[in-house]
């Protein structure tokens, strides 16, 4: 089973999923002015198109899958009103992610989401018609015909790899970048977010427009270092948990051994060098922002018992991005104590410092 | 619940769907050389276009759906070989359904789609790339940007009303048209049906480009008679195990009034007054076919054995189309006795003479 299939196995669950609906909605309003700006400088620079023709890449499913169609239809109706614009164009958003996906949810609520979109707008008739449609594949290959989108969104999603790297040295006791990984470790897990990279943008340079935009948010990291804490120390957690089950005889050394997480945090310095490398697009907007994960709950807590309820839900979060990648690899039986486990260690961690999510926003433009 | 819901309740059951595997392979052999024909005949209209937009509205989920979807590559790619035309046009091929069909099932097949097509072909360098994409809604509804079809495709979906029509006078014992239904009924299925294909045809107008074609095979009937046996003597048997079961108490007589089939099959000449009564397109082809329902199954049987499977097999097939609207309105408690006798009449009528579906198919061009 490759790693595109594992990531998705457990996809579609509202309750758990990493997309986690305070966490996204953050990061959507956090990136709304850059969406906003980008489609204000694509709308004049095609000279008010007719139709707009948009995706959102590695769109998920879950509560807020239509959110982000529904803030780029929203931001489309207000550039229009500001441009003093009479004619609404009609707007086409493909939704992508890969065949696991659960697209049968998305596409149940889409009528709901017209509704409550045409709701949203001052008056109906001057509201752009959305057309919705799900696209099955890896952002890693093409997916569209060439020169057809407009606007390309992605978000909490161009971290996963489109596969384990290639190691020549195991990575003994750790389970992604870490300070004790060998260095060709580090160097395979870069290459391959180079590689996975270059090839995103080269494939999404076929299929966009001259002036088409792009915005995208990477989980990343602010220090120029891969084995920073920032990003690895999460995965540290789980590696520490599958460690003491290894003594404990519970996983068998081996097993550790072959098991590293296909994901890459970039840094803001990355993310430039492969756009400016892979030539394609030019950079209009790169900026690093903070989502802290131990936000409030809002409940009226004691401060032992918000800690808990944080871990708790930190807790759940990772299961849901991790479970379909240890269950494939240690299997059915282990899974349980895994993520007690790794739980308990989330826990205890967040009660001694604060947790965030570093994004590495970029907006770009296909050059002409 | 509305029609389009129910109608899909029990959507995508590879198992006993009524898009049944040997007849929509008999449908779209039977259609291939009209479709070849529009194909060719759009190509060089567009003046060998580098990408091709086709959609198969109805697309329904099973081992069939991405049939089309291939005959349409393989079709392009043949017509591209006979022009000596060296560029492989690139194809987006929308699948559209209800939003009840089962997307995820058709997603997770496109790679071995993908796969076999490639393996299908004589190179793989000269093969078209074909994008495949997901649009759930209903086709008497906008689905697609202003001018961005090419090629329309729809197989035995056009024979299902948006609705069952509203009626002044009750269809007593009766639920389809009948010779037994009043004239006031009769009319409502007409007038039904020439609104909702009138519907179908202002949106497609909108939708597809100058000179684009559209292949359309609709379950119809030759007779200019719309309660001829050849369509409503299929419905009047289960009418028949429906009345039997009011008059043993089993069902209320109030609940079979109110029940009626939300289907019309029209003769060519009401589809072509139609095409040509809503004026966007032009009809090439108009032409009717015949598909038996009692072909050999193959199987070595004797007469008997023969008459009992085709029997069998008609009647799993109509319990796949009857049964959600069925469910819907008697309820859970009384399905398997309908369809029990259902299959008893449609088993003992097989034996009696041939039946056969009649199949109206029309090739249009969007006028200029």
């Amino acid at each position: 089973m490759d790693v595109a299939q594992v990531l998705h196995m457990n996809g579609g669950d509202g309750d758990y999923s990493y997309s986690n609906n305070s966490l996204l909605q953050k990061v959507i309003s956090m990136t709304k002015p850059i969406i906003d700006d980008a489609l204000t400088n694509l709308y004049s620079a095609l000279n008010f198109p007719k139709t707009l023709i948009m995706a959102d890449l590695g769109c998920s499913s879950g509560p807020n899958t239509l959110l982000v169609a529904s803030e780029l239809v929203k931001s489309v109706y207000k550039i229009r009103q500001k441009f003093g614009n009479d004619e609404s164009p009609e707007i086409q958003i493909y939704l992508n992610d890969l065949p696991q996906n659960d697209f049968n949810a998305i596409f149940l609520s889409v009528s709901k989401f017209r509704k409550n979109l045409t709701n949203q707008m001052v008056s109906n008739n001057s509201s752009s018609p959305c057309y919705i449609s799900g696209v099955p594949g890896s952002f890693y290959t093409r997916l569209f015909l060439r020169k057809s989108l407009h606007f390309v969104y992605s978000s909490y999603s161009l971290m996963w790899l489109s596969q384990v790297p290639e190691m020549i040295d195991i990575n003994k006791g750790n389970i992604y970048m870490s300070t004790t990984s060998p260095p060709s470790v580090i160097k395979a897990y870069c290459e391959q977010f180079q590689k996975d990279f270059s090839t995103f943008l080269k494939f999404r340079a076929e299929e966009m427009v001259s002036e088409g935009r792009m915005v995208l948010t990477i989980l990343g990291r602010q220090s120029d270092d891969p084995c920073s804490k920032e990003c690895c120390y999460i995965w540290d957690l789980l590696a520490s948990s599958l460690k003491d089950m290894v003594a404990e005889g519970l996983i068998e050394e081996e097993k550790l051994d072959s098991f590293n997480i296909p994901q890459y945090t970039p840094s803001p310095k990355e993310v430039r060098n492969e756009v400016e490398k892979e030539g394609s697009f030019m950079i209009d907007r790169l900026e690093v922002s903070e989502v802290n994960c131990d936000a409030s709950t809002g409940n009226n807590l004691n401060l032992s018992e918000e800690e808990d309820v944080q871990g708790y839900n930190m807790g759940k979060c990772m299961r849901a991005v991790a479970e379909p990648l240890v269950l494939s690899h240690f299997g059915e039986s282990t899974i349980d104590e895994v993520f007690k486990r790794y739980a308990e260690n989330i826990k205890s961690s967040m009660s001694r410092e604060k947790t965030k999510h570093i994004n590495v926003t970029v907006s770009v433009i296909r050059k002409g």
